[in-house]
């Protein structure tokens, strides 16, 4: 930002700020080079389209040096990076990452969702791991370009988008910095930015098992945060669910069994009100142990808005609470666990029918998403896909 | 492990069990193949060796497919490796590694200090992020191979070694196998064992930060296991630690401020004992927020051994067990807290002047090492370097 004045060196890519000589360069998206592939591959058939499994041509490449500050990114085509096998990134899992769809809407723009939340998410992300600081708008614009030139392979059918993933790792030490192997931050970092044509993450309704014995994340830890360490000490427990016969996993958290996350997504119940006023849309709060979602927000948002209470017809009670598998079993005793969701950008919206716990499975009704879900999961999709304009979510990529 | 009938595929370096054709290859020490470096790098003084900084000419790359197996593993020259971005150790940490020294003793050979115990815990490690699972031995061997290749990198002067850093990394899903970035294991792995000159980790005493606004490690998490993911949440609570002029955390855990660990390395304190016969050496206990420390181990086994009690005329008694912040201001102000002491494979055994916590600091007597921490040292020291046999701990590299 503010980096009008400054020179770049074709031969390195690295640039210094002529105004400022002695401060390392800002990431800069005015400087972005286009190097593009000389074949483009061609577009799968949209029912192969499985959740980030295949990738788009090109991705967008920056890395940062503590004294020439960030390089010129550059769209370049989609490919292997090279790294030194003592990266922090191998060693120290100094990497953080976000996750943020594309849509083509139905007036021919590209669209991005409440883009200004991941990118918030990312700077604190890598405020956590003590990575070099990005400037999350920066990062904001480069994803748009790298969107305007992936254009084709937004598919056009609703519920599918482009899925952008941008990653930020540290890869290096200066050499002259004695460090090598300490464990310490590291002062190089790589930002890069991938997208992937992608379908719906899960459209039937998935099982839960309610996990105790592995938990995902601790107050004074990282589980408010995008970190890559976050994630694969959930890979076992989830194997082990999966041999049970359960899709996903229900993190429990503490000696009361509070909820806390589906797999990686948030978590959210509908439950019937005692005042017969609407129902309440339940999660548990933002104490550390929980990430703060961006299709998280949004439905708490919606379901604090009058308008569209109006729109359903139905009176929404948004609660951050703790609540626990006891808090779970009762209301679904009592008849008044109408739905279980499970919340993120890759899933939007989606069902849970039934809950493992103690052997015994608590059982969501209905064999599709209930009425609350579903009316959450179309309004989002819309304002995702453009078909509505709502209070400045979705972002067109100019 | 038993797959002497396999035949090796030049063109892939993949092999097949030829005797069990249907099940994927294990990882065979005997099919290592050799590229030496063409140009083998100067030695660097003994001076400027720091710890983990720089890194021999040669290093050991294995990789694994699920179908056929493990590649047969190479010598080749330490260089970069290359890796597809969306790969799962970039994006959900699923990496693991080891550390441990080889030692030249005074009969030219060299030996490795308990490694059958790194290796089990790496075992663990994999089996716990879901990687694939390895054959420790099989690694072991592989260890000892690359030792001797590089043996001209091991440092003759006591308190110097060649620290071995395996690390294993998930770096890719079967491209048949609709994955790509979801958010479970992915099925290929990497394994690559890097080899560094390197001398004492610190000599002078270091000063300690107690911190538990951030907490390491959580019962259900994986702070008894090596994975990469556990050590990046701690470098910025280690910077606003060195802002505040200490050199390291002591990491405390739950609302009664339990003492873990100490940095990345196991913490003991030597505290003199009611009766008199002798001292007490304390660690926490292995609740799975504990690395098992393979210098922890010794530690604990030998001031549990009759006979190192005689060598060093005095009584220890290890305790394993749950200690706070107010144990340890109390045993101060007592004037019992006699040693503080960081315990690791990288340090050894190195001693810690003062306690920061609350606004005031813990202060240890003395200011070098105490005659425990000395003594122990000493112990593990001559063992590690072969001035000493004890109980097999030493285990030359034939």
């Amino acid at each position: 930002m503010g980096n009008r004045n400054s020179v770049a060196s074709p031969a390195s890519g690295q640039t210094r700020d002529s105004a400022n000589p002695g401060s390392p360069a800002a990431l800069d998206a005015s400087k972005l080079s286009m190097t593009l592939a000389k074949t483009l591959k061609p577009l799968q058939s949209i029912e192969t389209l499985r959740f980030g499994q295949s990738f788009s041509d090109h991705m967008i490449v920056a890395t940062y040096d503590p004294e020439m500050g960030w390089s010129a990114p550059e769209v370049k085509p989609y490919g292997p990076i090279t790294l030194d096998p003592q990266c922090s990134c191998f060693q120290y899992g100094g990497n953080v990452f976000e996750g943020m769809k594309a849509y083509l809407g139905p007036d021919g723009k590209a669209r991005l969702f409440r883009p200004d939340m991941n990118m918030r998410r990312m700077e604190k992300s890598c405020a956590r791991l003590a990575l070099p600081p990005i400037d999350g708008d920066v990062v904001l614009e480069l994803i748009k370009r790298l969107v305007n030139v992936e254009r084709r392979w937004i598919p056009k059918e609703s519920g599918y988008s482009l899925y952008i993933r941008p990653t930020l790792m540290m890869y290096k030490h200066s050499p002259d910095w004695n460090v090598g192997l300490g464990v310490t931050a590291s002062d190089h970092a790589m930002l890069y930015i991938l997208a992937s044509p992608t379908g719906p993450y899960f459209s039937k309704p998935v099982s839960l098992l309610a996990v105790s014995e592995n938990v995902r994340a601790w107050p004074g830890g990282t589980g408010g945060h995008k970190v890559a360490g976050n994630y694969s000490p959930g890979f076992l427990p989830q194997r082990a669910a999966a041999e049970k016969g359960y899709d996903q996993i229900l993190w429990l958290f503490g000696d009361d069994r509070r909820v806390t996350e589906a797999g990686a997504m948030n978590f959210f119940v509908v439950v019937k009100r005692d005042d017969e006023d609407g129902v309440d849309l339940i999660t548990a709060p933002l104490d550390g142990t929980i990430l703060p979602g961006v299709t998280r927000a949004s439905c708490l948002a919606l379901a604090n808005d009058p308008e569209f209470h109006k729109e359903i017809s139905v009176r929404l009670h948004p609660q951050e609470m703790v609540y626990t598998m006891s808090d779970l079993a009762k209301w679904s005793s009592e008849g008044k666990l109408l739905e279980a969701l499970a919340i993120g950008t890759a899933v939007i919206v989606g069902p849970c029918n039934r809950i493992g716990f103690e052997g015994k499975d608590i059982v969501i009704p209905g064999d599709e998403m209930g009425p609350i879900g579903t009316a959450i999961r179309k309004k989002i999709l819309d304002i995702q896909e453009g078909r509505t304009e709502w209070k400045g979510w979705g972002v067109v990529c100019t």
